[in-house]
């Protein structure tokens, strides 16, 4: 595979073409990035434990029937996945206030949200990624009102189902981020990445932060953590 | 009346208590701001044009149905008003690209939204007034969800003949701050004002302001520009 492949270099992932049609290759970096990118850092280790993380949570969310791009494990770093029409979305979920959302609603930290809280942002690195409504999804036409229906219930299933095997892990998920395509085939997928790069998990007992915030706010390595996660989860799928 | 009957004192109007119970006193004051306060300055006449425009707006709506605080007109720059626990929202609708929309989206100012835009700003000074969304809203407290709809439909409503009764006056609704509140009856009513200070108001022709934007951005005196907007309405009623 040349670099004439390469369709797509994200913050933390790249994309090649394959000789299939329809499939992509997806290889994790280890590149860490915070702030839009205003932060950024090699962390050797990253990429190979964000793809186990993620391989378990997608491959268990698949088995709950939610709809994902992942199509095979290649090694350690790369895998296979379904090509898909990416929603320039980033969707939020938040089940307790954390980040942005603190500083937005001057709430504190930590305060549980009842029933959640759905985010979308848009995806434009030139706007710095702007907060905006389902009335400017339908403006901006980056999603049919059908589909922003279905990736927000899709979303909510994803948070019933995830929160409550984070919990047999010992911890909060407190907010994570999604991203969703379309494939060729017309389904809405799952795709990029679930890993402790988007998603806030506080342990349950010490509410010490197992993600990425610990690079954002330079607390330290954050490797031994992110092993933690894999190792806790790892426990529950082999029990 | 004394002071000790002011219960709310604005940016641009007071309030205060009045013998009637259930009853308050609206007075406009001449009072120009923008950027949140940053920018702040006395302009005289443009209290009492706003109250005249004002009037007439609620009237005309009143008329149409939509169920608003007014009660009684005291005289050029004092009125009646009923009572109501305010939502602390900014309802904010966009039928053009303008303002901070333009900066967030980063779209051509004038652009057509083509069945418009709702959005919703939450009242809090020292969060410098956020952008929220209908989810932020439920966490926040601020309405119910039946409110919260009841809001936008009242909302949508207003555009759609506000869009008409500034069209016949040549001039382009191109968005405009509304807020509403809860009398002790029960009844959801628009409140606040309507006025060149919060709508944004193009001639169909020139496109020239006639609105607050002279002020924001230093391009003269609004008085002139407000009195032609109350003229055009004027002739409209008289007709």
């Amino acid at each position: 595979m040349t670099d004439q492949n390469l369709i797509y270099t994200g913050k933390a992932k790249d994309l090649y073409r394959t000789d299939q049609p329809g499939i992509l290759k997806m290889v994790y970096k280890n590149q860490a990035t915070a702030g839009n990118g205003a932060k950024k850092e090699e962390i050797p280790g990253k990429g190979v434990l964000n793809q186990a993380i993620n391989q378990l949570i997608f491959t268990y969310l698949a088995e709950a029937g939610i709809p994902t791009h992942l199509v095979e494990v290649l090694n350690a770093r790369e895998e296979l996945v379904k090509e898909a029409q990416m929603f320039p979305l980033e969707v939020v979920f938040r089940n307790y206030a954390a980040g942005s959302f603190v500083k937005r609603l001057g709430v504190e930290k930590g305060t549980p949200i009842e029933d959640g809280v759905l985010e979308f942002f848009y995806k434009a690195d030139a706007l710095n990624d702007p907060f905006i409504n389902d009335d400017d999804i339908r403006f901006l036409q980056v999603a049919t009102e059908a589909e922003l229906q279905e990736i927000k219930a899709l979303t909510r299933r994803i948070n019933t189902l995830l929160v409550d095997l984070f919990k047999q892990a010992g911890l909060i998920l407190v907010d994570f981020k999604l991203e969703f395509g379309r494939t060729a085939a017309g389904e809405i997928v799952l795709a990029d990445e679930f890993s402790p790069d988007n998603a806030r998990l506080w342990d349950v007992e010490t509410k010490a932060s197992f993600d990425k915030d610990i690079f954002r706010n330079d607390e330290g390595d954050i490797i031994p953590f992110y092993e933690a996660v894999l190792s806790r989860l790892e426990a529950l799928t082999q029990a």
